[in-house]
């Protein structure tokens, strides 16, 4: 008995401890979505961004700390089969919260505001951004959360009765987290028009191609690439939330190696198929560091719904086809004319769609077993494998896609439009081609000073 | 019986990989500071600031392990009610020595001397800062650390009879670290006096503003300030020691999300009350980047105390006044023709003195009884809660505050002045205008070179 | 019965825990080889090289998920005491693969391949890069690591019945991962040849002094400088594989303890001994950074083979030894006019080599016992001091010195003359010039633009 206890007290000791690294871990990727945003603007920005980031950590903290976590998880109660629409308690982290899943979710709240200061950026007043922010990290994001992941959510897995048996299947939030934020960064850049210049000359005639706008610093890009690959292993093994089992590290390191695999693969695919592609075009063979940049990160994206449920090759064949939807998304959204400074609508929210998706199609029987999963519906392709072409599995997650979609347009919009009424949202024309940082930050980021040559000769003398 | 022995054998390992995988991200911090500090200067001695972060890593080493360690945890006994200003077991690691408490107060002790590099930095010799590094790690800190957190410290809380019943509450070290960093960082500075050119012309007339020197890279800036709040989640966290436990899971959770929040804070407060500070001035809106990291970062610093003994919402509101503290201290010290390249002096000495305070206004009883501090004197503000007006854990706390101020500034001016007298402390005037890249370092940080615009008309045909 | 299957369970769960997030760390040293290579080459260059490297991070994890862990660890039987060659089971993860060792050994193979990167940067094709690299990933390697450290591997000091009682001391891979990749960097730098006007002038004339190309921002340096000596915390203590136990933890925690002193003893006497010897030349006092950071990380290098069997004052000692094994080798392959152009020669081979040796000196025998290895034979030092001068734990390591410089030469030598006879190895002279990033990779990696004045002019009216 008293070992049994003891037992208990230890377990849960350890998953504290496992909470508390992996969201450092998670918080690390607002280093990466900062220095990837810094590297891939124009250099009269630079400071405007990287404030933003900066700045959606706090306002993060803040709105998830005030309402947010309230809405997403306050008062669960995993006894009742009710199905709430939010969380009600916990506000101000009052009462009897689970902090360390509160710091776990606060890091995650603010990777969503983080995707959307990329699409935006050098148009956008700072008034707008902390607005949004906030409004993302307290409301909107929370919903979603509530949704995907409360005991009470209409979609959740983990509910009492889980929608059609099963519930959505999305284990670190392709849908709540990634496509929710790259649906808002599509409104936002709807509504906030495009950058000036960027597909019309001063005339208003439309440029035959868009001007290129950045990236001033690529090793920036890459250092945040790397940065969020690594945050991602916080990312995505921590959302096993426990780790006190074999069962539990097996999940954990089969979601590892799933992240591992699809990054690797949307690498590959993203910039061999942009080689591919230009070589028919041009005639030589360059290969695009933004293709494998981004067709690496939408690999990660998408694995993100389904690495504790999929084999390790399924895992490949999803960062593989992330590649491809990452050229395709990127190559749609530049031909309707909506102006992304970071490419992060193809990634995020392409790549959450094709996640949540991908997940529905390969989630494999013995691994949904594993992660705790119910198991009466399986992926699209392992019911065709037993003969059974049953839906449901897929038709949840289709679901749950529409509704990350439906959710963020209908409420994100109206807001959109308000900001725009009270002329908070785009910044002055002079101000844009002035830049952000000598208009409002006191001065461009990057100050050389030339050599005192008479100095130097003297010191050499 | 062999039950009991294996748990607590499984224990102690748990334990272990608990602080080298914390003290890894306090490391971490050494490239926090090093970028920050970096970007935070003038392009000509960027070398020689980067060089100095990555030496006193290694001399931080050097000292710590060698006298360091040794002088402050040596010998610690427990069991004694006696206080000792100094231990004096463990030089070399000799010994039966806890190697992972080692490591993680290792780095530690690299954060405090990397604190002073920043304030000094573009016109310290080479010399000094090795001398004063060393001295630092291998003396001045550990006193201070013996005192707050040995058995036989006469500060300590976690002696056999401590001061008053209680001993000092900080628990990741506001006091020992931070602000006797700072102090040292003051000291310096005032014996070192400012850069050339900063507060007078070169005929020695006052200027009416003083003349900015950088930063010369506001992305390396922030990419430290990103660093800096990830590896405070070893530092702070890490510091309950041990995770063994639900008790000790939930205390190092809370400080997860009381550093978070104390981060969060300030950086919001030090923005905003800079641009509201500004617009009254200039009836611009501006909002600076410098008030924002480094509200950011004096919140950290001033939670870093508390961190494990006040609710949530107290460490929200210490990070406000933090960083209030930043601003004020901040035109203070320029007021006062204090010259600190990087703003270490507000953001260490002053955050820190403000973090040890605010330790004995908020910290809550049962806080207090989970992370293991006595609790027969509380915060001042529960003792008016219970109307007692007990002052005894603020006395404590002012005590604390006073004897690292004392003893900083007693034991490093006249080690200052001997560098002095022996011409170890400045550069020559000429080096401090050619920059000490080029006369110490073989060569400018940044090279370019332009384009063969020939060779690229060639390729192209 | 049951309260150990419990316990074995929940152990289980730990070291997962553990091998994940070091191995998290390790992967976050393709962060720190990236910003390290693009720093200290050209500016014409950066984009080429950043991309390798976030390539190699991809085909690594492809090579060596499809073969490598197969050849590596694949159908190992720790119960039979034969000697294989390489592995055969669990390709593309198959079969009942341990799946958190694949990802801390995917890690591991990824940096052997950065290693590579910097060596050859600024003239190897992409079409060589990618190769080599999948073939070091998937086969070179491999084969190292399974002599080194499977159960039935030649040399493996956790075979049944290990090489001459004992088998090799190596814990982290100073020999299969360091000297490998440095001997691989070796042998490609040879048949590569230099850099256009490195050694010789247009004319082929001999230059006196070889012409300095590069760093080209020294900041990126040690950006990369301080996040390898990080990852390394994940990468030694990492190589305990568990750590469930008091005497797990002790070993990890020694590990950790040796890897600082190792890093900091080598960036200390690399940088003083630099500093004296050119002070004899020119009479100046300079100081290196450079040599400061190469010191370092060969110091960390070599300390990875005995981290876990040497005393602290050894692994001081070692890190000292490795500043000057960096110098010299840095001198003599300059003298040798091999063109390497981040000294990974230097740095991973000798240093690798010398990390071997020096455990072969230095193993204490209470060390070897609880890190786990046999101790009939001790570090030559300590055999002496038992007055025996029993050579052969210096053999075996002399003789893994001699088969990872041998296989590595003999299989990777004929693979680089088929890249170069299929001439696939080396770019042009015109695109050498003008440099890959507008050869290959469509325009430069930075990109400045002018303020407008006018402009700003407009806006502060």
């Amino acid at each position: 008995e008293q070992a049994q206890q003891q037992r208990e007290d230890l377990i849960s000791g350890i998953n504290s401890f496992y909470l508390i690294f992996a969201g450092a871990l998670v918080f690390f990727m607002q280093l990466g979505f900062a220095m990837l945003c810094a590297g891939s603007i124009r250099e009269k920005n630079v400071k405007n961004v990287l404030l933003w980031n900066l700045l959606d950590s706090a306002g993060g903290a803040f709105g998830f700390w005030s309402l947010g976590y309230a809405f997403a998880y306050g008062g669960d109660d995993p006894t009742s089969s009710q199905k709430t629409f939010i969380g009600n308690a916990g506000f101000f982290l009052t009462g009897d919260t689970d902090m360390e899943f509160w710091f776990f979710q606060f890091a995650f709240a603010c990777a969503l505001s983080s995707i959307v200061a990329g699409t935006i950026a050098e148009r956008c007043q700072m008034m707008a951004y902390l607005c949004y922010s906030i409004f993302l990290c307290g409301f909107v994001y929370p919903v979603c959360a509530h949704a995907f992941w409360s005991a009470n959510g209409f979609l959740s897995a983990f509910a009492k009765e889980p929608l059609w048996g099963t519930g959505v299947i999305d284990l670190a939030g392709s849908g709540p987290v990634h496509m929710c934020g790259g649906v808002a960064a599509l409104v936002m850049a709807l509504v906030l028009g495009p950058r000036r210049g960027r597909f019309h000359d001063d005339d208003g005639n439309v440029l035959e191609e868009p001007k290129p706008m950045g990236p001033h610093s690529v090793a920036l890009q890459f250092l945040g690439t790397f940065a969020l690959w690594f945050g991602w292993y916080g990312f995505n093994p921590g959302s096993t939330l426990k780790i006190h089992s074999a069962q539990l590290g097996d999940v954990a390191s089969l979601v590892a190696v799933n992240t591992t695999l699809g990054a690797a693969a949307g690498a590959l695919s993203g910039m061999f198929t942009s080689t591919i592609l230009d070589e028919r075009k041009t005639g030589v063979y360059t290969f695009d560091t933004t293709a494998a940049m981004n067709g690496c990160l939408t690999g990660l994206v998408a694995i993100t719904a389904g690495c504790a449920t999929v084999e390790p090759w399924a895992g490949f064949v999803i960062g593989l086809v992330a590649g491809w939807v990452y050229l395709g998304a990127s190559a749609l959204i530049l031909r309707l004319k909506i102006d992304d400074a970071v490419d992060a609508i193809p990634v995020h929210m392409f790549g959450g769609a094709w996640g949540v998706l991908a997940t529905g199609l390969f989630s494999n029987p013995n691994r949904m077993r594993l992660a705790g999963y119910a198991t009466g519906n399986l992926g699209w392709f392992y019911e065709w494998g037993r003969g059974s072409g049953n839906f449901t599995l897929m038709g949840i997650q289709i679901c749950s896609i529409l509704f990350v979609f439906g959710w963020t347009v209908c409420i994100f919009t109206p807001f959109c439009y308000v900001l725009k009424f009270l002329n908070w949202l785009r910044i002055d024309p002079i101000e844009e081609e002035v830049g952000m940082d000598i208009s409002r930050h006191k001065g461009s980021a990057y100050q050389s000073e030339d050599t005192n040559e008479k100095a130097v000769s003297e010191l050499n003398t």
